[in-house]
């Protein structure tokens, strides 16, 4: 039985206002809760509830419900946030910060302008928004993520690029799947050259796998070699190259445009990964007829962080641009003809094409893909070219000591900021790394036991090219002249201008700067504004004390390939984290290294394919999974290359057992896995869960369980607790990590004993869980998105044992306070008497359906509103025609009651509207701009007032957040695809 | 000659993309000056300039044109932002921030909610605001300090609060004078308890001074002393305790209630200086009759900051409430008759009295004043008087341990936080003191040989109970109980319940404060806006590399009595800071005590008249003052007891050396002083500046130069080399301290040799430059504001001896390209070929007087400009029925533009007005808030349209600022003075 003891009282001294000399009084709990604990007596009396204790025997079946208490590796009651960061502080004085990473291979060291720091990074205005889904209030990150697009497509030289991927490696996963799907599968050799970055071949060896395509490296340089497979193999569809090399050498100009003619006389893709900071000095990939580019933005201000997170950029010809995987922004315009930006294509997305999608890709790297198209509007693309001028002048001097004190051999004879260099045969790697480290206090990277590399990045001195020069003289100085600016040699330079619009043109003051921002800003509703409602997106407190450590240069400047001594504090934060995921989960093995939701469901489908191809179980193929998932299940199952079986759903929402016993039965043979969603994503406890799992496992399949609901979880059941065996979590969602506008987030997939040898590795820097089953890298880092992992860790610190299993039942009180008030005005899906369901879990589902004969549609409540200064909850999923409204525990009483207020309000207006009524106009126009308000001439016909358009409720003339366009118009968007700021050219004609 | 090498080819390598290897890119100038390179060419061909040097020339008279060059202490071009931070760290890991100061007496370990630090201190929305003298603008702010009064108002009892003053001791300060002026100076004793702070003590010392007041120290427990005194002498005027007192002990409650009666007997006035933390648990001023009450609101979330900026709280009898010194938030109505806030019974301050104000204060610690304001709301009364009690707990628990442990003996029996023991005879207090701290990691205060003192304040666990327990019994550990909570004496409990409006009790949780904080923020213009074009505030760029270290443990935890070896750091810092300084204003000595502008002038003429009289001159008490000073000069002269002689300007605005000379005839043997503001307050280099400093030294006076206008001056000329004796310094406006929406400020002074001996001192820390001369403390800490003082060594040594004269002159370009544009529509005052003047200098006035029989006021086209999304320029001053532009240097060509372009517009609106055209009207209206346009029924009477009221100028629909009332009616909140917020009683009753 659960215990009033055990969570309930756990507001009772707050609510007693007794204290306690032990305990200090800033404690986590009461600021992470919404309600306080009034709010929660009045919550419940208005449920009829006597306390919280019969609320959750109430809402919990007790089958579920989990008595073992949590197990975490932090005091009883959490820390306090004093604590926390005095902790966190400890810990990240135990990394080795101070060391100049020179490590290179993907990561490299950047200056993070302050303005950028303090108004984007640590700005929660920029860090606490949704993915930009609602247009109308997400203006400004979408004006921020087209700038993003243009930056990329002006220095590839490609017309379309994505608004980010995750990182390097999992875009040239996309490239390479891309590039197969181009074929219609129907080809199987992929050729790379040997001088990709080897967490990049790690990602494509992954992808590779589940298609049975064969991934042959080679040396690219070598035409010869290369020519006779491109013109004669019939089964190679594509080929990828680096630009610049993993090795610091650049490939000629005339070898990229001979790869890329023998490609393209077969119709095979031509896939270039290149450097963003050396585009701005070399030929862009486009002059050698790519069709596709990618690679990391991070070196455009972005932390390196263990490895992430970073923004990817990936761009392809006008030919690939409805194939192009992730997210787009495009311009469209609204109802009044402005020109408004919105995300384009979304046709083309997983949770449209479900296992017909050609990527699970959905989260993107918005905040740190803002961060890097900041830097560029900051520095300009005068600015950005004479960083990489000077990082390339000091590769050039450092080059020429090392050449002229000729005790090792420099190995590459072209570069841009990466030099190797064969070792004096006196040396071994490792004997040099140490002295490197020990004596000079940099960090390089051993490429095998007698060669080394080093990468000059943006923060390197000429002091620091000193120090370089007397570690490559034996201590020796050397003459060094820094008074000349080398330039790279003429045929390689790109000579076309870039980026002339004027927003790269206009923001180059601190004080400019500032203002675009803060412009930008003001036009994004974020958690900042008021409750973001999304169902099964758990928009809780990100809070400051999470958020703090992230600025830390005790995390921020680690380098992933760094030894593991020098950053024992990290390996420390990612162990017990680990650790407290599992007590969590009720498994054994976590992993951190995926670095969004899909990609947890795209590891952890991976690890049971690994797992039974071991067991000899290979044959298996079938992928159960309801037919009400999200459509990132399905995606990821087909990435996994499982053949994805649906299985049908009660009329009252419930997993059909009948049908899930008759399909496991039919597939006997060959069921691999189930997916399931718990609870399910109509937000209920399904009771049957546990004999669906049982189900499964008796017809030899593995249990998939989808951890986008774990907010309702936390310490009262948990997928050990009910039989599956591998679940992820996204830790942007119920862990605290914030959504940054549309990424990043943390996959991370928690496992039972069984499964743990097959967790992914990373062949540089394998994490202490890697065996010699280990599937390879899923994504670049071993630690995937490292650098937001502290908001978890403080997130679970602080609240402790109690405190989690609490904050899961507020979002349960949440949310049925929420839908008992609105029960009276709307039809609650499946949460009635006649389906025997009493109460929702942390999310229900407003069905709108009713209303579309009348002409109503869901999207006009969901824009209508944003009138009211509200976020929609989510739109169409998982059914057509209804809300799905998630209030989370950080929401408070007041404004619980403020949204439901905005519902019933709306409610009169769809009365209205089915009436007859002119007011009812309201919805159809729904939202109404500022400028509507202003500027409109129409007013007198519209059958409403200005006042009813803006001010449909008193508080909203006190604090209101206005759309500042009307509503888009997608079809028009799509059919004319603009996806990056119009050039001056195009502005001048208009 | 001012040589083009030297500044004016500063941008040559920026606009030539010219890199140097040895130069990082990210240099501060850039950054800093609004202008681009090509901006720059622009404005200058507009003007007709060939180049920079040809402008500087024909601006700068040669005569005032000083040819040496800076000599500061940075790099020869300045300090990289990158360089900065890590100059900044290595500083401030000199100081010992890891002590626990416990040395109280007026200082007190706090912690800063995250949420308040990251949106508040942090958030630039929030520290680049002006005063709010512009309300319409100014609601959130204004919303926060009336939050703020309300906090000072319940916790003491008292009716009337003002907005804080600048620190405790100055507070004293103004409760003696207000006492002094009661009685029209006609008595001349003041009593003060022996158990006031030292700090306190000395600021009192220093206001008595010019005034001869005698300041009677006193053991005011002592009744059967104080009362023959109190009934009998005639000459009392009023008497100050403290509560708690320096030693911890409680005076009284019968002795505070007989005090009281006896001053009342006589008319006198009762000050008590109270403790706001210690105000939760204790009974409050009100109960004991007190006419003032005052003291620091530091502890409550205001880092300790080596003693400033922290907000001082000062609060009256409603008897008292039109007398009451500094800035007052009151609730009055707008044009709508909507509640509106704004700055109340402004007609007290010196700016409107002048040498007859009774305080000449004028900034406040709006910063620090919202900070605890908001902690307060953050807290709810609960939380803060849990955090009391907590405090009160700890330190009885210590009290227990002491006297059982019988090493020591603890004197006060009576406290709240604070124990003073007098140690046993082993010890001094120098050998305990050094234990404490070498042993024990603790810092505590010594009040003698033989007595130390210690406070608990809110960061102490029972941890470091335990650590003084050791401390206070050679090493022993006593068992503790922490398991009691002790309860302050039922007498001296206060019962009421206070700060039980909505604000207070809503928003605990962090999302909620989260909210709160935004919606305040976003209903004020700043700096994040747009430009604040107000003439003589100088609101440029506070850069975000400059804030940073304000938040750093190593700057914001030191104790300003902390041992000087422990803050070696620090002093090193203020050490380079004052020699940078004295090199820029061309002196040998610099205080860095006075903590705000006016302070600045009342310690410059403080010292002034300290010298006169020890060079036996003390019958000098002539100060001359021309009339175009700001009314803070005149108001500080009286302050320093000297008598203000007027001097006329001519009609182009020159200083009447005629009158000038007559003056100083007439008053040969008693002249003192003259205050010059140069430029002068017109904005003018005035040529006869020299001349004007001479005729003053001939006749034996001193000469103080304002430094207002030192943005004119940087390394161009200096008050040194112009002559002068003193001057001071805003570091608040030239040297980039933000505004903070009205406080904190710098008023740092400089001095000639013959008057550094007498700079003021401190008597527990003195500075560096204190002698038996010093005149005593001006401000409680030794270096004032000291937390904000990073801010101005960075911007200085990161613009070097060269950007520093290149922001002058960019300031100088901006103001005169505006002035340029704009002398075609308006007429600019003074600056005319009439006048012989070609150019302004860093500002210019313009002259609206014509139209004010047409009936157009000033006032209409500052309110209008809010419509344009733009604050006003400074309205009134120096001239009434004018504006004064300042642009400074960080203003880039498309906002000055831009601002250009609004009062060009305006002044299309002001002709239509005065040809009665309806559109005209749009002036009287200003400004339109959202809500007149929302739900205005009146607009078809108005002869304009909302398109026109809102968006005047097309950038207005893209980026508009929103005013949040309309104008406010000032008579009306004048009239009916509401200055804190509605109780719940009061609310409920509307």
């Amino acid at each position: 039985d659960i215990s009033s003891n055990q969570y309930a009282n756990l507001y009772q001294g707050v609510k007693d206002s007794k204290i306690n000399l032990n305990q200090p009084l800033d404690t986590f709990l009461r600021r992470h809760m919404g309600p306080s604990p009034s709010d929660t007596d009045k919550m419940l009396s208005t449920m009829g509830f006597k306390d919280l204790t019969e609320f959750v025997k109430s809402v919990i079946p007790p089958q579920i419900l989990e008595l073992n208490p949590l197990n975490l590796q932090a005091p009883q009651d959490g820390f306090t946030e004093q604590e926390m960061l005095k902790h966190m502080t400890q810990i990240a004085n135990k990394n080795n910060y101070k060391v100049k990473n020179l490590i290179g291979k993907g990561y490299y060291g950047t200056i993070l302008p302050p303005i950028i720091q303090r108004n984007v990074l640590e700005s929660p205005e920029w860090y606490t928004s949704y993915t930009p889904y609602q247009p109308e209030i997400s203006q400004g990150r979408l004006e921020s993520l087209l700038n993003f697009q243009t930056v990329i497509s002006e220095l590839t030289g490609l017309p379309i690029a994505n608004s980010s991927l995750l990182d390097e490696g999992t875009a040239a996963g996309e490239a390479l799947l891309l590039s197969f799907n181009a074929h219609r599968r129907k080809k199987n050799k992929y050729i790379i050259d040997k001088r990709l970055h080897e967490q990049t071949k790690d990602v494509l060896k992954t992808r590779c796998n589940p298609f049975n395509i064969e991934l042959i490296e080679m040396d690219c340089y070598n035409l010869e070699e290369l020519t006779p497979i491109l013109e004669n193999d019939p089964q190679v569809f594509g080929c990828m190259v680096q630009y610049p090399s993993t090795d610091g050498s650049i490939i000629a100009n005339e070898t990229l445009t001979r790869i890329s003619d023998l490609l393209h006389a077969k119709k095979n893709t031509f896939t270039m990964v290149a450097d963003i900071m050396a585009l701005t000095l070399l030929k862009p990939p486009s002059e050698f007829d790519a069709d596709i580019a990618l690679g990391s933005t991070q070196r455009f201000g972005v932390p390196m962080g263990m490895g992430g997170p970073h923004a990817a950029y990936f761009a392809v010809t006008d030919k690939l641009s409805r194939k192009i995987p992730g997210r787009i922004v495009g311009i469209s315009k609204d109802r009044l003809n402005k020109p408004a930006l919105r995300l384009a294509l979304q046709t083309r997305e997983q949770h449209i094409k479900r296992d017909k999608a050609t990527s699970n890709i959905c989260t993107a790297q918005a905040l740190l893909a803002n961060i890097a198209a900041n830097y560029v509007v900051y520095h300009g693309p005068q600015g950005i070219k004479n960083i990489a001028k000077r990082i390339y002048g000091l590769t050039t001097v450092l080059a020429e000591t090392i050449k002229k004190g000729g005790i090792h051999k420099l190995t590459n004879d072209s570069w841009f900021d990466t030099l190797t260099i064969e070792l004096n045969e006196k040396y071994t790697s490792e004997d040099f790394l140490k002295l490197a480290f020990e004596k000079y206090n940099v960090n390089i990277f051993a490429n095998d036991s007698k060669s080394v590399t080093l990468s000059i990045d943006e923060t390197v001195t000429t002091e620091d090219i000193e120090i370089l020069t007397k570690l490559f003289n034996e201590g020796e100085t050397l003459e060094i002249d820094f008074n000349q600016i080398p330039e790279l040699p003429q045929e390689v330079q790109r000579t076309d201008e870039f980026l002339q619009q004027e927003v790269f043109n206009a923001h180059h003051s601190e004080t400019a700067m500032l203002r675009y921002l803060h412009r930008l800003q003001s036009r994004d509703l974020s958690l900042a504004n008021s409750m973001i409602p999304l169902g099964s997106c758990t928009m809780k407190l990100n809070s400051t004390v999470e958020m703090m450590p992230i600025s830390w240069p005790q995390f921020a400047n680690l380098h992933p390939f760094q030894p593991s001594e020098q950053i024992s504090g990290f390996l420390e934060l990612a162990d017990s984290l680990e650790k407290d995921l599992a007590s969590i989960t009720g498994f054994d093995s976590i992993s951190l290294q995926p670095n969004s939701g899909a990609q947890g469901e795209y590891t952890g489908l991976s690890v049971i394919k690994k797992y039974l191809d071991d067991a000899g179980q290979s044959h298996r193929n079938i992928c159960l999974i309801p037919v009400s998932a999200h459509g990132t299940n399905p995606a990821s199952a087909a990435m996994c290359g499982l053949k994805v079986v649906p299985v049908a759903c009660l009329p009252n929402g419930s997993l059909d057992l009948v049908d899930l016993n008759a399909k496991a039965e039919k597939h006997n043979d060959s069921l691999a896995a189930i997916m399931i969603t718990y609870p399910s994503t109509y937000g209920l406890y399904e009771p049957g869960v546990k004999e669906a799992i049982e189900t499964v496992h008796s017809h030899g399949g593995q249990v998939y369980l989808d951890g986008a609901n774990m907010n309702a979880q936390l310490g009262l059941t948990s997928p050990g607790f009910l039989g599956a065996d591998v679940c992820h979590l996204n830790l942007h969602k119920t862990f605290a990590i914030p959504h940054g506008g549309g990424g990043p987030g943390v996959g991370a997939i928690g496992v039972r004993k069984h499964l743990t040898p097959f967790l992914p590795t990373n062949s540089i820097a394998p994490p202490p869980t890697a065996t010699t089953k280990s599937i390879s890298a899923v994504s670049s880092a071993t630690y995937g998105n490292a650098l937001v992992l502290p908001i978890s860790y403080s997130f679970i610190k602080m609240l402790g044992n109690k405190g989690l299993p609490f904050a899961s039942i507020m979002a349960m009180l949440n949310a049925n306070y929420m839908r008992s008030r609105l029960e009276k005005y709307y039809k609650i899906l499946f949460v009635n008497k006649e389906n025997g369901i009493d109460h929702c879990a942390h999310e229900f589902i407003i069905d709108l359906r009713e209303y579309k004969e009348k002409h109503v549609e869901a999207i006009d409540i969901a824009k209508r509103l944003q009138d009211y200064g509200f976020h929609a909850p989510t739109l169409a999923f998982p059914v057509p025609g209804t809300l799905m409204v998630e209030p989370t525990e950080s929401e408070n009483l007041e404004e619980l009651d403020r949204f439901v207020d905005a519902m019933i309000s709306i409610k009169g207006e769809i009365d209205a509207f089915i009436g007859g009524e002119g007011k009812g106009n309201v919805l159809k126009n729904a939202p109404h701009s500022l400028e509507d308000i202003v500027s409109s001439t129409d007013w007198e016909t519209r059958g409403y007032s200005r006042e009813l358009a803006a001010y449909p409720l008193p508080y909203l003339k006190y604090n209101k957040f206005w759309p500042m366009v009307t509503r888009l118009d997608d079809t028009y968007g799509d059919m004319h695809l603009i996806c990056s700021c119009p050039t001056v050219e195009e502005v001048s004609e208009e």
